[in-house]
């Protein structure tokens, strides 16, 4: 079987060589007569292979000495309550300000509410969230105890290509589906975190960057687990982190910086994204909803304007070996998630092939 | 290299069978031309993964239809804040009866007394927690929220042969270290869990097995996340669970069926833990420190009564391929971990070893 171009926003492709170098390595990793599933995660191997990908990690997006790096469980969802328990200064007293920029900015903010005073500073809900919210900064709270956006919208394939200035108040960040796609400069955050499944590997894994002075406040109502200052003391090892998870990120982190790191990502995520929007911007038939200046690299979304159409197309893809393009179920129409792992060839075969549907759907 | 005899008490060995089906699924399972890790687990494909997943386990421990089975992350040690933030009444006034019985039976209460009025109706701390405390019925509280025990302790090498009558107070059990290597009746349970890291699959996914009833009383403050209604109407979806770790524990899950069930195994863990016993209950060398009625199927501890002479049993072990057996580090000596992935020869060949050590430092 040959392997298809996946396009799914995530669980989403990992890269072949990363693939085939954890089908070699399944059964027996190096001399160890085992498997890194059944290593103790307090062995001195797995301690190695846990060093080496936050070592990798830290080189990859540059992140400073004064930030933590934790592997957790979770995913972004679990984020959206670990954050106000553990920067909020009071139990539904503290403030919190966000941007209202898609499904899981929107998620993040109710999910707050249960904790917080929480102002929602700018919003596109209602026009549909197609493009990163215009903010004003005399909307911003200074007394806030941090400030939230989510750096790139999955759903709506939006993304911010500058950062809210917010001053003193620490700005948290979910990367999910950008991280490693693109160069952030990690001082401009209080907190980035990302689910692994998108850039990283299998899902399970979620990455949290944090300064360290934003550890050790958590609300007493804070179960231990997520506790960001118990897991940065445990080197994310409080109980028993998702090993095979960790590892799977660190062959991905070997691997990116092999192939140049993130800049030479992000140049081949410009070209790539190009090639699929130059393309939206001429065809008669599909085109892209977002406002331009908003347009994320990771995730194009595409529509004809006729439901029926869009089925039709989604099914002809899926035939030729194009899978995954059905839009989220609360939008519809079409997307293409095209993370670090897409080859530019699947974007060309899929671009050839969206013109030769066209050309047959007039 | 030719795999060890690993005595890991977590993570830990896992069937050969099934890492070799997992190595040869890796990069392509079946004709989907993806690996399972890429797989977006709202496909068809993905969702039949886990159904069966969810299938044979209930096969397996014959689950009544009025329990989920949820796929969580977080491990045992979450479920310590997600049970009674599930089950409490009320936040600080809602009471907790616990029984402590080992090191994480410890952590459960501590973790319980930030959200309820614990009481510790039955304690082994003071005699080092080498018995299963006796209780007395008289101490539990008939208007306790819930009834929490540790079904088998890891460190300590004990377990629980019959369990405690509760009324209807549900019993709430940690099997992290024991599901599936003995029968249970699910029905003496209101929650039994798991952390799949012994004798399931790959640290990372948590099994819950919660009657039906218990859904939908969280306490306000808890992260939607942790709240069992939630994932058991979104069938564990709430958002994108560890799906390659529920791909790895329903191949265990169907290898087990394969070979018996766990009637089956069941008797050969009693067999194999049988050997190790017999043989140290013999020994004038090694003993095991713990109440004989009480002796755990999965991990079986072991002294010498002199650390030097400990340390070069672990040593001159590992060297011949017994790995991991030192004991964990708030007890020192020995600890032989024999989940069901741990074949008789193992044991069989430790023994020897054991006895050929014995023979040479009389």
């Amino acid at each position: 079987m040959n392997r298809v171009y996946n396009f799914s926003a995530g669980p989403s492709m990992l890269p072949l060589p990363v693939l085939e170098r954890a089908q070699k390595e399944l059964v027996c990793y190096g001399d160890t007569g085992m498997s890194v599933m059944e290593m103790s995660h307090r062995s001195k191997m797995y301690e190695e292979i846990i060093a080496k990908a936050e070592a990798d990690l830290r080189t990859l997006m540059r992140i400073p000495e004064n930030y933590k790096v934790l592997f957790l469980q979770g995913g972004a969802s679990m984020q959206f309550a670990q954050v106000p328990l553990n920067l909020l200064s009071g139990y539904k007293t503290g403030k919190a300000d966000y941007i209202n920029s898609g499904n899981f900015a929107n998620l993040a903010i109710k999910e707050a509410k249960k904790y917080a005073d929480v102002k929602e500073v700018a919003s596109s809900k209602d026009i549909g969230y197609t493009q990163i919210p215009d903010w004003d900064e005399a909307e911003f709270r200074s007394d806030a105890d941090y400030f939230y956006i989510c750096g790139n919208n999955t759903i709506y394939g939006t993304r911010y290509t500058k950062l809210p200035e917010t001053g003193s108040v620490p700005l948290v960040a979910d990367l999910s589906s950008c991280i490693l796609s693109q160069e952030y400069d990690i001082t401009k955050f209080g907190i980035a975190f990302a689910g692994a499944q998108k850039n990283i590997g299998p899902a399970g894994v979620t990455i949290v960057i944090i300064r360290d002075d934003l550890l050790g406040h958590a609300l007493d109502i804070t179960p231990t687990m997520l506790d960001y200052k118990v897991m940065a003391d445990k080197g994310s090892m409080y109980n028993t982190p998702p090993t095979y998870g960790i590892y799977m990120a660190g062959l991905t982190f070997d691997y990116l910086l092999q192939q140049g790191g993130v800049a030479e990502m992000e140049k081949r995520n410009v070209e790539k994204a190009k090639i699929l929007y130059d393309y939206l911007d001429e065809s008669a038939l599909f085109h892209n909803p977002v406002r331009p200046c908003d347009r994320s690299l990771m995730n194009v979304t595409f529509v004809t304007g006729d439901a029926d159409k869009d089925a039709a197309f989604v099914k002809a893809a899926t035939a030729a070996g194009f899978v995954n393009l059905k839009g989220h179920r609360t939008v519809g129409g079409m997307r293409a998630s095209i993370y670090n792992a897409m080859p530019i060839e699947g974007i060309e075969k899929l671009v050839a092939f969206m013109k030769q549907f066209e050309v047959e759907n007039k």
